[in-house]
């Protein structure tokens, strides 16, 4: 029996094709508009999976055009009423439904004190795309799991699109063409995904690691776990596991290791080192053959993927290993119990 | 036998008196300085523990001042090389024990830049403290356990009374002047934690709840157990945890529920319904009697603690919680397996 889950999960190719296609015009207004408005400070309200995405966009942003990123706690707005202060700010709201009344609200204020808004978001018609001053459609395609596959996918390439235009950086520009291909191979790690979902079956407790660009892909693949699965899945930077979290780890501790080849590769290696000594069970996803071969399992990651883009193409064989493992516990992926596709949230 | 982190944790009164009563100068100096450079945007760099004292100045500011407050990623700039635009920024380096080369490297280049730096350390000539521009000294004393305790109640207190102090707000000094008192009723706890340490001694899963204020107590209680008792602790927002992570919890899943009265008190009392439907097995920190009676087991909060200052207190029953469940499992909380008091990352 095929899942809305599975189904969203393989239609990533084209989904990402459809936004890069068709999504151009948007992208380069609104950098038009970043560039004129010419922001004092960058401020991003999401929660859930956008909230991964946002993560990513602290990395994106941060590496591409040198800004500092802050988070807004939607709820200081919504429950602590403070008058946050936005003027001069860009200010970008993420979330697939476009509904969640407390990213509305902060988008609401933020425009009230003339802020620029952009909103990031599938639904075309949402409160959200109506309370921004400018939108990036998604163009996911109606998302029916829970578990959001394709529109987190896509909000991480509609960022990293932002990005490549407000730099004018042709190089990047032609990378994310290549991003479906590269969401294309990844997809073919289903078998082994399988074979770990299997191996993994007994297991409550996973500490998923991935450090710089792909800290989101840890949150995000740790997510996943926990919505499909209900399994304790701790999402970590590397760096910060080494700042205490790593006491966890005993023999057979499961560990999901997001290390595609990166400025931090070495770091990760280093650190498969550590966990093989304490005898950890390892799951790699990477590109690199010589850490895949190291780990227990390796979900191999398709190569030539830029840094910048990595964290579009490493999170799909989580999403398999999610799906997977569902199937293998005996649960529907779809509907895991107690979650509603909108969350709405004061 | 005592150990270090039962003594740091008793000692947490008096080194927030000291706080208090000595610090006050440099945090007025701080501020005039604040003053004057009207920062264009706040960002702050720290890592571990001091990474949740961050998350606690997000409300702070938020809240108090209407800032908002990016957290830094240290290796856009230690690994990707990035140039932060951080000119016309206020940068806080927040570190115990002000070694981390990440940090440093942080404030180091917001200084280039022109940016104004501020140091929250426990160690007066420490790397950050001679980075930075302005220091505000912990003065908690030494910290030899590796699991920190008084010196992140004392980031808190310092952070909080620069807030007050920038706020020109007499009110909230002298709430400020009431903390030790707090703290120390919030000690009285431990035959509480005691016994509930004793009764999870089996569980290896605890999902750690906090909202507003406490979204930070969540993360650093959950820190302190996994270091100290090897168990997967996760944090979460109950926002967030609706979001999804809410599917993990079974009959029996412990939840530690960080719900003192608050602006977000309606909130977690209407999850703690939900998690009682579900039979969790939940511990309440909290100053209500009718929430604490309603749990499995309640970790008493003083009364009186205005919101903006409980996190410094609700994190208390938790280091106790933290320190019996070691004891209870037999492990030594001063020296977690794996880990060194200053972890050098880059």
């Amino acid at each position: 029996m095929s899942t809305h889950f599975e189904r969203e999960i393989r239609e990533q190719p084209q989904s990402l094709r459809r936004l890069l296609d068709e999504a151009e015009a948007e992208v380069s207004t609104a950098a038009q508009n970043i560039r004129a408005y010419a922001p004092k400070r960058v401020v991003i309200a999401a929660r859930g999976s956008s909230d991964n995405a946002a993560r990513y966009a602290q990395y994106l942003f941060g590496e591409g055009l040198g800004w500092t990123v802050a988070l807004a706690a939607p709820s200081l707005v919504t429950v602590y009423g403070a008058r946050l202060a936005l003027e001069g700010s860009l200010v970008l709201g993420v979330s697939q439904s476009g509904q969640s009344p407390d990213i509305v609200a902060v988008l609401e204020e933020a425009r009230r004190q003339g802020a620029l808004t952009l909103a990031f978001t599938n639904a075309e018609r949402s409160p959200l795309a109506l309370a921004a001053s400018h939108t990036i459609q998604l163009r996911a395609g109606e998302e029916r799991a829970v578990a959001a596959s394709k529109s987190y996918v896509a909000q991480l390439c509609a960022l990293a699109m932002l990005c490549a235009e407000l730099r004018e950086d042709k190089k990047r520009k032609e990378e994310l063409r290549r991003l479906p291909e590269h969401v294309t191979k990844a997809l073919s790690t289903d078998l082994t995904a399988q074979a770990i979902a299997e191996r993994w079956r007994p297991v409550q407790r996973i500490a998923v690691l991935g450090r710089g660009f792909n800290y989101a892909s840890a949150f995000e693949s740790a997510l996943k776990l926990k919505e499909t699965c209900y399994v304790f899945a701790e999402p970590y930077s590397t760096a910060d596991f080494l700042h205490g979290p790593v006491a966890v780890v005993e023999p057979g501790t499961a560990v999901l290791l997001i290390a595609p080849k990166s400025k931090v590769f070495a770091e990760q290696d280093a650190l498969l080192t550590l966990l093989n000594e304490r005898r950890a069970d390892v799951v790699a996803v990477t590109d690199d053959t010589t850490l895949g071969q190291r780990a227990a399992s390796w979900l191999e990651l398709p190569v030539g993927v830029p840094e910048w883009l990595s964290p579009v193409v490493s999170v799909v064989p989580a999403q398999l290993l999610a799906l997977r493992s569902a199937k293998a516990r005996g649960y529907d992926p779809d509907t895991p119990r107690g979650l509603n596709k909108v969350t709405k949230t004061r």
